[in-house]
């Protein structure tokens, strides 16, 4: 495979930002070492230029799943290039943050107040300051995928797997300061008993945060159950829905399953692409914000916000989440059909809306390895995810379809044949969290 | 006074916001309780349109000290525009990262590498949690202001007051786990020995983190002492520019001084608006990136990159730092005038281009409200202090000027008068940190 100019300044970018880029899920050794164009000089609907103007369908993330919408959507560029015209940024407050608190509190009937931040992991770190404010305890148990930030990943202090079944293996915990041991305590989904566990040994923990779902359906009234601990011991209890919210409802995915946290974390297909997130949650526990200082210039500005409010709008008139949903079960069916076709063994997790591949022989990044480097020669980013996007069509599905077929065929071919990893014109593909070279 | 639209959504958004808003420096009650405009509906150059459609210049703090250009500038929000049309977000990276990294690294020759955040007080969080990382020690010596997060706040876990000193007093430690007390340790600006103390009664210090400047002067080579003993104590030495950078010169601050951290911190200007923080230093140190997970979906958008890096353009082309002096050494003339020909007292401190202005009396709330008060009826939005703007003209200052020297008789007249509280038409200005009703 010809090396484009994306590779070149990969290689480039390693040497001026440590790690190369600021997301783990953006590196080009997850996806196809060596071979993945890496940078992209434009993005419209599902589809990418990367630099050497070479035009692909996203079949990966659309932008980690924040564009819900589709890149560079009209509509909500069209709210943000008008609040930009009108100036972004003031010594006076946007008025929009205030219309944008009302629009979330609509949504979620049991919540009273917001606060913003402008990442993911940032509106965590706010929702576990006010919640320990609020419950004036510091123990937090949880349960998924957090961030970056010291409260989390202090988890791996304790015990250096603590953080392995939380999405991603091998978190070193370096640079957290090793007096946050025992602060984080990690309990499993869909395993209460781990929760009780967890609540046994530490009697003063004051807050309770979890993805209320990643990979896994909740099974026998999990989040009820959470929700009754978290009652019982006086905790705090947040939903992290900076991944699932508006994916699968018209909010939180909390609404579909009927368990009211105190507080919920939305980020990521708020703003379409666009940096704003949001802690939502009760007068009670809220209230505690005034008695921390948490407080940012950039939370400012006002992008965010007219975003997020274009975006919400989007979602509910068009009914977005049904799309989501529809697009997803489509490309199950179309990876089971393809699996079906060719005799290859896989395993589809997760909601369809994020839905997971994963290819069940002795070597399955070879496999993932060899369907995105096959797919990329096709005109598509491909990687061991997708987010479905509403800027997806069944058209575009089906012919993503029929390259997979095609490429299951000749995966099926090599792997009988022995010879898959021969064919690989790169590198494995990396997971986890590795040092980069 | 007319109560406006502005304090009538204040009022609401106290309600739906805990705090009100997103930033303490953004309270209506820090400028003009209960008649400050408090949200904006326009902002161009140095003037800002509240939600009735007055008109005001901005003598009070750019978009605090972000609109260094001004507001709405029409080149920055060209290349954001043109960003945008072309998509903010995608699967692959912003190539514009690394032309950016490229641009920091060029301006401060002792740099190697580069990373991202959105927002300032993240970037510090960013910068400490890699100095840690590099230093494999968890102590923080710091003096200055940092932000909101909890390694910082932490401070006050030990002593309520220690933050006091630091810009904003009375910071409550709510919400921050007491296992970090005792784990940031402030010592004071031009005070050397402060910082000797800190170090002698604990060894294990790996990171000083301070604003290079803020309010005076280094004095008797402080910043150079300070760098020696970081570099006797092997801790990670991280000047905080979120604040001072590109106001004095075409970078951080410490190029003017002659002193070279490990780390700096920029923010607030970088993106004239957008939001955009990075965090630079030496490879050896910055490397150290690469043990610790520190990622993030948001940190990944085009706006911020292709914003500051036009600013920069800017600011380089335009020498835009040479006005930022001039306009702040008139300002502080225009208020020495003024305070010789009606007789106050008053005592300006800071940088010129982030000039701060006090008055010296019983009361100085009162005078400072009063001020505020009335250069607000003359369609100005006045504070404590001005971040100076390449917006700014003579002229426009000058007209500023002849306000100011108006308001200050009045003042003088009535506080010989003894009736300077009777005038007010609201409540006295709030200062530092305090609960809202």
């Amino acid at each position: 495979m010809e090396k484009g100019s994306g590779q070149k300044l990969w290689k480039k970018a390693k040497k001026v930002i440590p790690t190369g880029n600021q997301l783990l899920s953006k590196r080009s050794e997850r996806f196809l070492p060596e071979n993945w164009p890496s940078y992209y000089s434009r993005a419209k609907g599902c589809k990418i230029w990367d630099l050497d103007n070479k035009e692909y369908f996203d079949f990966a993330q659309m932008g980690v799943g924040s564009c819900i919408l589709g890149y560079a959507n009209e509509e909500v560029n069209g709210a943000v290039i008008e609040a930009i015209d009108k100036g972004s940024m003031a010594s006076l407050n946007s008025y929009e943050e205030v219309q944008l608190a009302e629009k979330l509190i609509s949504l979620h009937d049991w919540a009273d107040m917001v606060r913003y931040a402008r990442t993911g992991g940032e509106a965590c770190m706010v929702a576990i300051r006010i919640a320990r404010a609020a419950s004036r305890k510091d123990k937090v148990a949880f349960c998924g995928y957090h961030g970056w930030h010291d409260w989390y990943i202090s988890a791996n202090l304790g015990e250096a797997k603590n953080l392995d079944e939380q999405l991603l293996p091998g978190l070193k915990p370096n640079g957290i300061p090793r007096e946050l041991k025992n602060t984080a305590l990690p309990f499993s989904y869909n395993d209460i008993d781990s929760l009780k566990r967890v609540v046994k040994d530490n009697p003063d923990i004051g807050v309770i945060i979890m993805e209320p779902q990643r990979n896994e359906n909740p099974k026998d009234n999990f989040l009820e159950r959470v929700r009754e601990i978290a009652k019982q011991i006086g905790a705090v209890l947040i939903f992290d829905e900076v991944t699932s919210g508006f994916r699968m409802n018209n909010g939180g995915i909390h609404l579909t399953y009927g368990v009211e946290p105190d507080m919920a974390v939305f980020g990521k297909a708020l703003g379409n692409g666009f940096p704003i997130s949001a802690v939502i949650g009760k007068l009670e526990i809220m209230e505690a914000a005034q008695s921390s200082f948490i407080s940012s210039t950039m939370w400012t500005e006002r992008v965010g916000f007219v975003a997020a409010l274009k975006t919400l709008e989007i979602i509910e008139r068009d009914e977005v989440y049904e799309n989501l949903l529809k697009y997803g079960d489509q490309i199950n069916e179309v990876w089971t059909k393809a699996a079906e076709k060719s005799g290859l063994d896989i395993y589809i997790s997760g909601i369809p809306q994020l839905t997971h591949l994963s290819f069940k022989n002795d070597n399955p990044l070879v496999s993932q390895t060899f369907y995105a480097q096959e797919m990329l020669k096709r005109g598509y980013l491909v990687g061991s995810s997708i987010y479905a996007t509403n800027a997806y069509s069944e058209e575009i599905i089906n012919e993503f379809g029929k390259l997979t077929e095609e490429v299951f065929l000749n995966l099926s071919k090599h792997l009988k044949n022995n010879d898959l990893l021969q064919k690989l014109e790169g590198p494995i593909i990396e997971s986890g969290f590795k040092r980069l070279n």
